[in-house]
């Protein structure tokens, strides 16, 4: 089935506001809800898994449910997607993770852009998102080639889990980074340092693409 | 398979009734048992998708496991039910959600009927329910189209994940919020406050019947 | 596929042995390591739920996972198994609850053997009990009648679902209420307050018995 | 399809570190963020059981996933696999544990490599361990019986669980052992204390070959 541009299109832009607005929404309650910023991350990891879910499930059929330029990015690498589409996507990717961070204020009373001030940079923070994008590549392409049905609850588990373990709670969204960086609460980055995170997102993507390029080209040998 | 209307409409009350006692179950047993709400809202978020999952699985085939008058009124603008069908099922979903609410009060020894003082109004709890109705019925409708049997697990982890992400901790059902309008406890809703949801979420599921019969109309397109 | 009696009983009992294990042992672990009591029954039940998800799927093609004297008795009232099989499941499953209370102090370096002073008691709890009871065999029965692969998802949700809404945070379970009286930890009940636990569970299984077998008696209707 | 043995090797090398990171990783985060202990056991358990999951399903066709020694050995037992590719395996394993958690300090910018002083001993924990992958094996050895596809998700909500359940928190896999021994962070344990915890996870797997074995062994009898 063959959905057209405008289709698509809006699939990404619906996605990947939905997406936002589920995080930074979800990191609004949890953060007003609770002293406890392991419960908040509980509450917020759990809801952003779970609408990631439900999101690719539904829409996937129409654009592929990238929601996110590193994602884009990797398959334009592998030639999967042209040039031109893949900047059409990532502008919708980015214009409805705006739109998504606007909507969670809007419901929380809350102003409709805000500048954050929330500090997130450093080589580790760095590294984590290198790590987080590489990841969540890897399991894209591998299910794609094993499981594709499985692809919708890969990505629901796999991103709540990063955020636990990687030390910058695992963004692994240039869409969603910019739209995190115009809010000014528990999901928040500073736009000063959106650039770090950007560039560490694409070099896990393209990390991916080599390594998941090499593995999950099958070689029968002779002596197996 | 095809159920009788007495077994339809039986399946509507019972799965609404078990769905009400179920969250208004675990909200009182949430709420008594931690100080921090964050956690309460956890176990009563999850529990919530929890029996969602599990009554639409079995009730599904009775009855579509509608438990819901915004998403029986989708249909109804569908047209794929009849109106006459749709108000009796919107009658049990009512009755259903009532016998809940009482049956989680005779569980807990508390007064059978209560009236909550639990105020949630404003135009962003509204903007709230009707997001978290249309992200409901968009997910229904997708699902149908593209994969019947994920349904269950689709709307079993929505509803936490909205739970967490809309300021009005997403009811996005008419029936429940009538049916949680007459218990004073964790997740009760002041009658004078029901008109302002329920006409909210009717709107988004409208919205969703709208958007969604564009998004999910396949159009090949020839250039692509 | 069928296997034998022995390897049937056996099956029985470890699978019992294995969830008793999990229940208590999760109980003491969390009650341990938390002071707020809803974060405990998080653990628990999140616990309890895994388990029987596990625990069905690889030994329900042996012995059809009841791992409950309830369900075995429900059976039993719909002749799907004879009296003196379901007689043997029984002690299987009392057998291997008592060995799971045991294996979970000697892990813990209890007292193999306790007796609880855990009070549960009263008109509320029996309600509760009967109802998460009913809901266990009624979804056990429509998920053989719809969806018999979607059993242990079915179970492994509901029951940590029922342990949040019902009062009695849902034993549903004889061998396992038997099993938790020989504990003084976290997932006790007094001995005493056996009998009604288990009265209000076999009334549940009957009820359950006598409603879903009305509401899946599929009766196709002249007029829709 | 068949991979070749440096595909295998780098499969298993690449999960054993994805998992060690993930387990290391969410520990640090949880113990950073919480000062209730079953709260972070919570965020790491969860994050555990969904990386779990996700790996096993992209790389079990690759190298068949096991990431465990203990895993390793029992298919050794069994003559699926043979001595010298179980031998290649296991230090594939132990290598990318390793690394695993090198990749954790590194993220969150700690000594790369540090000598855990978290005591854990002692015959309860030693039968926990036991347990713990006695269960670990019978679930995929019962998994490969009879519904192979499920193995991801069993193994996903089986770790989470047997985490909560046994006193020992189930390390269940000598390698993820090692990896945590060189990280003096929530998730660590002495280097003295893993010749107890190795040997009782390797008896444990050879209980379960045995057991599971007799089990599964399907012997219809005459008068069934």
């Amino acid at each position: 089935m063959q959905f057209d541009m405008s289709r698509r299109l809006a699939s990404e832009a619906i996605g990947t506001a939905f997406l936002v607005c589920a995080i930074v929404g979800s990191g609004i309650m949890a953060d007003m809800l609770s002293d406890d910023i392991a419960v908040s991350l509980l509450g917020n990891s759990l809801a952003t898994g779970a609408i990631l879910f439900a999101l690719i499930t539904i829409l996937g059929p129409i654009s592929g449910a990238h929601f996110n330029p590193a994602v884009t990015f990797a398959f334009c690498l592998k030639r999967d997607i042209g040039l031109s589409e893949g900047l059409m996507y990532i502008a919708a990717q980015i214009a409805g993770g705006l739109i998504g961070t606007m909507v969670a204020h809007l419901m929380f009373s809350l102003d409709i852009i805000q500048i954050s001030i929330n500090a997130r940079t450093g080589g580790g923070q760095w590294i984590a998102e290198s790590i987080a994008t590489f990841g969540l590549v890897g399991i894209i392409f591998a299910g794609i080639r094993f499981n594709a049905n499985a692809i919708p609850a890969l990505v629901g588990v796999y991103i709540p889990a990063a955020i636990w373990f990687t030390a910058s709670t695992s963004f692994a969204n240039p869409a969603v980074a910019i739209a995190r960086s115009v809010t000014d609460t528990f999901t928040g980055i500073r736009p000063i340092d959106l650039p770090g995170f950007i560039a560490a997102e694409f070099i896990g993507a393209a990390m991916a693409v080599a390594i998941f390029g090499w593995l999950l080209n099958e070689t029968r040998s002779s002596v197996d």
